[in-house]
């Protein structure tokens, strides 16, 4: 697999810079506690070009560097790097080929979500921190299996319907999407927690639901006013 | 944001000595897996004058340094600081303006305490440990929206029946209370510890209560015996 | 609190020993996750006198140097030492006085076996693990304050009936024996596994039981032929 | 215990080798959240020889160094090392003398996996993750006392009749297989994290079941697609 020159010095650059953020990125999949062995990843897209940087296939996260990293076109072909790109990468392509505000997609197999993704239950929004995050409930999208194009078409199709930036794929995890890969990891992070806390609250009885009018309040207000400006 | 001038000599060491223990109390929240990504704060009463040292908002565990800091008054404006203080603030300072025997307030999203809150279940004291640090039942308070005084009420109304150092507010998650920040950082790990063990308890039946004299005797013998005089 | 001088050169020695002993195994009451904050402790008798070394009441894991520890006597009191004996001192004096077999005494709040203690359910044994490690169920003593004789004296009632080196105190939590300090720990470890397994696999359906006389000689053979000779 | 002269240089490397490997992989059994203590093993097929490298009885992980490891033959006789062989020895002897396709055993007791096993339980497939590295349900091995051939002839036999490298032994816990050690040690860690989550799905309904073709379709890919060529 030889390297395909990039001729641009602002596509290079941002390469470079994205390597660097993709690979630290990755260290926080096992840090939030996310995935075991080498079952979750992250990408980004590169500014300037139909190009995004992501993790190689089966590669354990300590040995995530950011020359390990991988380049790969829009239709998963690899452009940069010495090892195959994730098996996921088909689903990743697909989605920043289709909603351009999308800046980093992440998908892992975090226990609490997939285990919601195993019964296809979308999780109710009952939560503040839910609202805030993900607007309302986070929704379940088709089953689907890898290697052809249908993960990437059950995503935007089901990110169409909601606000939410995680999707519960059937039987298989959630995929979160962002402005950014930072804001997709994220996603990912509190998807999970969410996804943790409902379950509990259900173990022993139903959670009291938020008003749909006070869900948009809240989503609206963390949006735009929380954090620094 | 221009600092004010603090002319005070022992309010300015006051804010120097919070500003390094407030930073050091917010390692204990991840540290005590009570948050996930910025989702949690800790904040001081400034001894001798209407202020508070608090977290900065969506800024990381790692980045808080005391430096970081950000000093606020009791209408939650910021008074020293680079940064927008944390978005509970006003929860916080409403807290400091009506109950003077507090001395620190933390608030998190910890995973258990957010489950019953999300059902808005009081936690039944059935624990010697719960007896011991709470006194009684962990209650519930109102469900209440960012950005008015409706949090800050909610707590102080809530913790005028109640024993406990910690409230469930609805739908969101535990806010505790203490004589110092220390303390309620204490109160915020037993509060998240008891709503777990007890959770777990529930799930395969009923515990056995403990008779209310007992719960008394449990308490006053902790709060007055246990420790290091 | 002034030192009560130690004559004998063999008993000074040996506490020495311990100090280093014990303040070592506190570090694995957190490693293990058995305890949040300060509330677990581990002690040691001396040999060859009517003493024990136990951690100090409300002090951090981290801060437990030898130096930290503190030596009591058979009813509880002080010997030698800076800071006031675990609150649980008692109750470990109580079993060293009334057993001699026993080296080391561990009590935790660990989440699981207290959430069986909170019911007062013993735990069933359904594991080999327990049948080599407790021989059968581990038992539920009663429920005592507190503050005199009755938690030790309900220990070494309940352990006359069992082959359990764990109790789970009613509404409170487990308490441990070995023949040394390091057994003793390491059964509060196993007791929270199996309380933890036991639970789990109760919550979908019933385990399946072990008949006594397997349970015999899994017991025997773990006591007798495990390990290095 | 005097160690036997092994005189093949090819079988004396790959000893070493392994030693230094098997040593290594013993600690991803704790980094991974499989065992507490001392409780679990990991041994590997000697190329050319009839021999195996395999953890000493009853110590632990952090005191596991390469020259700590023990060889036995597929007697589970020690060969070479100074401490007892791990007492699960004669279940991994039995395993390579009958299964000539395996270059790993991986033996836990990892908390999820083993309470299905305590019902005697097998995991369904309803995940594509399991389908992945498993190719269908986890199968459950008969009840089976340690100390003669028992535990390895039930895995042998239990094995034979499905695509799965893991057993759940009923009422003790998981054994995986592979075609290296490492390979049975992932497995290991995937059997407990699908065990964990598809109980936590089954908590709250039923999870929807993955169509046979599908799993066989999901199996074949991952088992000779995925990972780096």
């Amino acid at each position: 697999m030889t390297d395909q020159p990039v001729t641009d010095t602002g596509v290079r650059d941002a390469i470079a810079r994205l390597r660097v953020e993709v690979a630290a990125l990755h260290a926080e999949l096992p840090a939030n506690d996310l995935v075991v062995w080498t079952a979750g990843n992250v990408s980004a897209r590169v500014p300037g070009a139909d190009l995004l940087v992501i993790k190689p296939s089966g590669v354990r996260y300590d040995e995530l560097t950011p020359e390990a990293m991988v380049v790969c076109d829009f239709d998963g072909q690899l452009v940069q790097g010495e090892r195959a790109p994730s098996s996921d990468t088909a689903a990743h392509a697909y989605v920043y080929r289709h909603l351009p505000e999308v800046g980093g997609v992440v998908h892992t197999h975090s226990t609490y979500a997939t285990a919601w993704a195993a019964r296809r239950e979308p999780i109710p929004c009952v939560l503040t921190m839910m609202a805030d995050e993900f607007g309302g409930d986070i929704p379940v999208g088709p089953f689907a299996v890898i290697g052809d194009d249908s993960i990437g078409r059950g995503l935007v199709e089901t990110l169409a319907g909601t606000r939410s930036r995680a999707v519960l794929m059937a039987n298989h995890g959630p995929f979160t999407v962002g402005p950014t890969a930072k804001a997709a990891v994220k996603s990912a992070v509190m998807c999970e927690e969410v996804a943790r806390t409902v379950h509990i609250a259900r173990q022993l009885g139903e959670p009291t639901p938020i008003e749909p009018a006070l869900i948009d309040s809240l989503h609206d207000r963390y949006q735009n006013v929380y954090g620094q400006r």
